[in-house]
């Protein structure tokens, strides 16, 4: 039987920006958490919709259409396909929906992009 | 463009208890809140798991194998075919992240069973 996990005292005690971590899995999703400040990429996920939820800070996720403010408790679903950056002014502590096959930073790959498989390392 | 949502004031604005509301659609799954107090009924989800993450108060899921606590901030994936029975002895706000096929109270039909159509009522 899963445990319970606390996404917010994941989220805090990591060490690593940009890095996300997987603390559930949930059918063919993971639920992850990353601590994040400054900018990742731009980048799309072709075939999937991605969660955010904003456990702690304020998250701006810049899109070709205009960008959207999340402060804490907020949560927003970038659609399938939708190119999009997200970029933390301050520390921010989020938590991730995202199907098992969704690549970190879509086709695009930079120093902070972290496989599938680092993002399932024991935490 | 989705907007970008805030499931605790959602949550804290609903007057019907244990009738969750879809927030947001996120591939083939929703991401609903609800606030409960007493007791749902025993079920189960044979084909989805089920994800709650506590906005506010606590929860207690009884499941055969034994109970989960949770608090405000905790997470818990109920894992597909487990039977349980959510109970909150105080007011409770809860999001859950659950498969559109998934029904409310499984195969178990009572007062407080709400359909995916009820679910998905303007808010």
């Amino acid at each position: 039987m899963p445990n319970a996990v606390s996404p917010r005292a994941i989220a805090s005690s990591l060490t690593e920006l940009w890095s996300p971590r997987v603390v559930a899995e949930l059918d063919d999703s993971y639920v992850k958490v990353a601590k994040v400040h400054g900018t990742l990429t731009w980048h799309s996920h072709d075939n999937e919709d991605e969660l955010f939820y904003i456990l702690k800070g304020k998250l701006r996720i810049e899109m070709e259409a205009g960008a959207v403010e999340l402060t804490e408790g907020e949560a927003f679903v970038v659609p399938k396909g939708v190119r999009h950056n997200p970029v933390a002014e301050e520390e921010c502590h989020v938590m991730l929906i995202e199907r098992k096959s969704t690549l970190h930073t879509g086709t695009e790959t930079t120093s902070k992009t972290r496989s599938v498989e680092e993002q399932l390392r024991p935490l």
